[in-house]
């Protein structure tokens, strides 16, 4: 087969203005999985994802729905004995608030600096539109070497509820030679990344009850075991003065790091200082005995992810308050179990909670950590295709975050995913004033053209 | 002077239908002193009663206006060597929220089963309205025989914070012999109440801020000191495992109760059943070595009013909150110094506070606690007017609200004010679903009718 990689790149590199056009529509709609208010929205991202592989000349593409959010799936079979990708993505992106940080509005994108301000735009409709352009170019230089499949959720944001059942009972038309999943980033613009191992999931609320309605505090207080407060004594005990977790056989079943691994990690150009510089807080914390990069990828965490009691407007409100709420979430490693580490949750409350309130946990989402295999000709395709247009070998890195849908093509396809993307560390995902960084984005274009002529070459 | 009390309580029993309407009119209008978006209702709250004042022939007439709400001022003075009340009272009204937990609107005012439902229907517009329904009886009756004047306020809820001024200013107009405060209320319908001693309040927001973003917990979750995480520590500590409060030196000035007042406080009929009946917790809490009506009148409290960080909405978001916030009060007793208080909770945010955080404490409202004496004929004459319509003597207590203008009218006026009031334990202020208890109400009316004719007789 020819390979046309050089007019290929030429034609990305001529339609850039036109990639970023599209990207832009595709970033107007906000699909916001998280709540039942967008479900129009929702669909309108998956059409337009089926409306561009259809111009793509994509096949069987099909919208499947769910008891949430559509899976939008599409392939192109060139050559039965050709390599097939599978291209994992979600289109849905996470809620903007608070909204009223963001610059510039989050369903408005917004070119600052050569960078594309907009939800979604790292995470990850401007992965998946990179992909849709790099197969364009391909295309429209000849004939296309590999087989191609998408699949494309609306719920990876709220722990992609559907995927693990669509998995199972779609496995003969989602058989592939390896997974292609950019839904994660760089560690820096000059160095391109594959991740090997991702942290798992376990979200929850916890309610605590107190009085049957909110109290006034002069005429009560004193008497009432106050629900924020014991809400808060619940959560300060969930870390100990070392930083670890204290829930009742949290560390069972981790995974010791060894030292081949440390020495990796004490290898990336991520120390203090540079973590400082992203966060921008008046100092780091974590876990005693583990360097800053080992504590976000590597040893797992406990975070509350939001909390809410009482009288929260502006000014003064003499109220006990009946009950109060806290979102809380562990990142696993391998070997936890989100389902056991929700009994542990349940264990921690019922030996500390007082008598003097009710509580309850509401268990969210769990996804289990996972690792995968790098050493394969299909995976080493990706890795040169990265060393190509960035002049660098990618490094291998963990990472902290959470992509339940790599564990589950493991478990249901048998497929090993490879992890990379072009997202930025400050590219505010999940956060006010998300962005993308356009040159990046152009170059991850040129990286899946190489990847796919790599892989016509196998 | 002609005693004309009984025609004047057949004239308020012929009329309860009529005096109900008025007070619901007063009750649909929202003015919630809280927010700056009820200005216009705040407005309309304060001429309604000056056209009521104008109604029942008060002169003097004034809607003052101060940096927020107006102060509304009348007088009718009918001779120059009778007694002169001065009835205080607020027009404003605390927030509705949370508002899906009213079974009807908080201002479109329901009867149901004798109770009248609306936000304000106890604190305090039934109040206020059973004043101006007890003088249009005596007048309806005959000549009024003492002198009275009406200072009502629109910031009662957010801490009074131009009343001292404005007393400061008005000391000639308000000149008076006793102060009437009807702004407290009944241990029970059938035990008609006098409060001799008030608690004071220190309010304060609380924020810790963290990383200058959200970030996303995956990717950052390990090395961030997780402010919503370092609020419930620091509030965490605010209390020892005796219920005590650790703020440095928050006890030094609390006056001691005495075996008498502790005798008194235990023939109260309020004990833990009392107690658990009115709140509904599963069970109460409080500083040890103190009986429950002991820690809500007569021991200072540390309340939680309100927290917030991150994400509240429905489902999930793996968000680590750039910063939490926390609206914390403390109710003082004598002889405690809100300001000092201020500067407590400062050195405990000093000596506790991790560095990898940054904090800032924003005070909203600061009252002293306060004793009144009780051995006058000027108060003799309400403790008889409550006496002759219950046919019971009140009960003399102390409360654990505070009413800063209580002091301050002692402070600037020399006056010593009557507290009482016909509301019950159970009419849910500050909360959703507050009431008053129409039968309650009418004795109410009654006995601020015998209470101007007592003062007319000294």
């Amino acid at each position: 087969m020819i390979d046309n990689r050089s007019s290929a790149l030429q034609y990305a590199r001529d339609n850039r203005t036109r990639f970023t056009s599209e990207l832009v529509d595709f970033l107007c709609i906000p699909s916001i999985s998280t709540s039942v208010d967008h479900q129009p929205s929702m669909k309108q991202a998956a059409e337009w994802l089926a409306n561009h592989l259809s111009m793509l000349d994509f096949s069987n593409i099909n919208i499947y729905s769910t008891p949430q959010h559509p899976i939008v799936f599409a392939q192109n079979i060139v050559n039965r004995k050709a390599p097939t990708i599978l291209v994992y993505g979600h289109y849905d992106v996470q809620p903007p608030d608070p909204i009223d940080l963001w610059t510039t509005p989050p369903f408005e994108p917004t070119i600052r600096n050569n960078n594309l301000y907009a939800r979604g735009s790292s995470d990850m409709k401007g992965q998946i539109v990179a992909c849709l352009k790099a197969i364009e170019s391909v295309k429209k230089s000849g004939d296309i070497p590999v087989n191609i499949k998408f699949i494309i959720e609306g719920e990876e944001e709220i722990g992609s509820p559907s995927m693990g059942d669509f998995l199972k009972s779609h496995i003969d038309i989602l058989k592939s030679d390896i997974a292609l999943n950019i839904d994660s980033g760089m560690i820096s613009p000059d160095i391109p990344t594959i991740t090997y191992a991702l942290r798992g999931l376990a979200y929850f609320e916890v309610r605590v009850y107190g009085p049957e309605h909110d109290l006034h505090s002069g005429i009560f207080g004193g008497i009432v075991h106050n629900p924020a407060q014991v809400l808060c004594e619940l959560i300060s005990g969930m870390h100990n003065s070392n930083g670890q977790i204290t829930l009742p056989g949290f560390y069972d079943r981790v995974r010791v790091l060894n030292s081949q691994e440390r020495d990796e990690f004490s290898r990336l150009p991520m120390d203090e200082k540079y973590y400082l510089e992203q966060i921008k807080s008046p100092g780091l914390w974590g876990e005693n005995g583990y360097t800053p990069i080992e504590r976000v990828t590597a040893r797992p965490t406990l975070e509350v992810n939001g909390l809410l009691s009482g009288f929260t407007g502006s000014g003064s409100k003499t109220v006990i308050p009946s009950s109060a709420m806290a979102k809380i979430s562990m990142r696993l490693v391998p070997d936890q179990v989100p389902d056991e580490v929700h009994q542990m949750l349940i264990k921690y409350l019922s030996d500390h909670a007082p008598l003097t309130v009710r509580w309850e946990v509401i268990p969210f989402q769990g996804a289990p950590a996972c690792i995968s295999q790098l050493d394969t000709p299909l995976a080493k395709a990706f890795f040169n295709a990265l060393n190509e247009v960035w002049g660098v070998s990618p490094i291998l890195k963990r990472e902290g975050g959470s992509i339940p849908v790599v564990a589950e093509m493991q478990k249901y396809l048998g497929l090993e995913s490879i992890i990379s993307g072009f997202g930025l560390p400050n590219d505010n995902i999940h956060a006010p004033d998300e962005k993308i960084n356009l040159p990046t984005w152009y170059k991850g274009i040129d990286a899946l053209i190489h990847y796919i002529y790599n892989l016509g070459n196998l």
